[in-house]
């Protein structure tokens, strides 16, 4: 029986919704999300864990109280547990997330651009 | 202080060894590898953990004794743990590994293409 890889670009295309990460794999207890990204996310931080952001289209500055993170395709930072971090997309930009399950998108901040759990494209 | 992003194509070009996983970032307890591939590597097995191939560029087949997966540019493939697999490369592919660290690239089955642990781009 032939498998089926993940293409990001192609769950990519399937929706438009900004700052709305949607679960495409799994591994073992981490998740592997896409997400659009344009314009100022807010301020936030993860307490118990790192995020990986991987840049798959476009310019992602990733904004830290001591220095920012210039990310373009084919490009990653991790970002450490604990430090609060901004994300700024230069227009549309298509990234790749990889982070513990459960993780909320908004972090310790909330408020009204926290993402709906959604796996549907998993 | 600007921080470095990770550019997996120029850690790419910083090597030349096949079947020799590098390890370019720390993800809480996770590594982030990159690793140059090419023709058959050996059937093995991790059976404490899944296991992610992205593959950056060429043509990837990861063999499994139920099917095969054929990975792309842009596209991943988590084989899940204890699931016997065996990567074929068409040509040179350059891809990005994911696990825990201290997963060896042979697995269960050892032999002369076990890898070094090598974190020196890191």
């Amino acid at each position: 029986m032939p498998k089926d890889a993940v293409d990001l670009a192609a769950k990519l295309s399937s929706f438009s919704q900004y700052w709305s990460p949607k679960v495409v794999a799994r591994l073992n207890d981490y998740e592997i999300k896409v997400v659009k990204l344009s314009g100022e996310f807010v301020w936030h931080k993860h307490d118990d864990t790192d995020e990986l952001f991987f840049v798959i289209e476009g310019e992602l500055t990733i904004r830290m109280r001591d220095g920012d993170v210039h990310l373009r395709s084919g490009q990653l930072f991790v970002v450490p547990r604990g430090v609060e971090h901004c994300p700024v997309a230069r227009g549309e930009v298509h990234a790749m997330l990889i982070e513990p399950a459960g993780v909320v998108n908004t972090g310790d901040a909330g408020g009204p651009l926290t993402a709906e759990f959604d796996d549907s494209l998993a």
